[in-house]
């Protein structure tokens, strides 16, 4: 079979590197940038130089950072004496908008999942469990997502905590707000309904 | 609300240019390469860089073209007398595989649209009537796609050949190999009926 010039073969090979983009993804995107879009095309590429040199992990949080003090590590935050373990840094953002939450983080960058080799270890657990074990944290407030991976996720770190006698607790599931229970599916309600409060 | 650190903001940004890439598609693809897969992200930058500094345009057919001498316009194609114009790189390449043209092209890198500002400057029709005035073409085949836009550049073109005294011929377009006459619709089966050929 006929195939584009290698160039255009190594630019199309380069594009299917990013998450959900297929082959006939990736040649639609080469064309469009060669044909329409160059100016995007350098100012990608520019942007991927600089991200893969100046974007490194927090040593204590492990978000991405680029300056050597981490904005979510802040002496005031720290000083809150909570960490609030999330699977992923959109879901950090998500909190911080919230406004809801002003302690500090712990980025697992994924959660358990041992049939895609992704143990405690790629998680950075034993990181973590070093700071539970440092006496400072007095709180840990697991916010994984309420999928299967997400609560084995979040079973093993009650566990861990537990250990080294700090107090778990985890983000409530429920009725989302402005939701109506007639829409809302029969797991989340069982959820709502557990986890009644008081009024 | 909180935003990402500056470069990796810059970087989404710079993700975005790519088509059909919104802003979570872009975080998604961002924290993909930051995370799992920088060696893939090193890999596509260097292939935009390449790509942009390497590929340029055919003078005479207009496909994407690296060297000098283009591989579409050798001397043995462009004796054949014939020209095929198609919308696209992809287009040409699919009729290169079907090994049954050996003739020369010529690639719009798009169709007639004037809602989008795209008008016969932009396709380069002034340069295929340079070449259809040149006396050298007999032929002019047009595969544009069977859309109401390849259509109309389909007529535009026809028109522009005939001017020059040019034979004009269109692709077929009926039922398709292994296709059940049961299951293709209306607007394909009148195209069959109306393109009849004697056995």
């Amino acid at each position: 079979m006929s195939t584009y010039s290698p160039r255009l073969t190594r630019l199309i090979d380069g594009l299917r590197r990013l998450p959900g983009v297929g082959p006939k993804s990736a040649q639609r995107m080469a064309f469009h940038l060669l044909d329409r879009d160059r100016e995007g095309a350098a100012f990608l590429g520019k942007t991927l130089g600089e991200a893969l040199e100046g974007i490194g992990r927090c040593k204590t949080c492990r978000m991405f950072c680029e300056d050597d003090a981490c904005r979510f590590c802040t002496p005031a935050r720290v000083s809150a004496g909570s960490i609030c373990v999330v699977e992923g840094p959109a879901d950090l953002m998500a909190i911080e908008a919230s406004t809801a939450y002003r302690g500090r983080y712990f980025v697992l960058m994924g959660r358990l999942s041992p049939l895609d080799g992704i143990g405690p270890q790629e998680l950075g657990l034993d990181l973590l469990s070093q700071q539970l074990a440092s006496g400072e944290i007095t709180e840990l407030i697991i916010a994984t997502n309420p999928t299967v991976e997400g609560e084995a996720t979040a079973y093993y770190l009650a566990e861990m905590a537990r250990g080294e006698n700090v107090k778990v607790t985890r983000i409530a599931h429920g009725v989302p707000m402005g939701g109506e229970l007639e829409y809302v599916d029969g797991g989340t309600l069982s959820h709502a309904l557990s986890g009644r409060q008081p009024l």
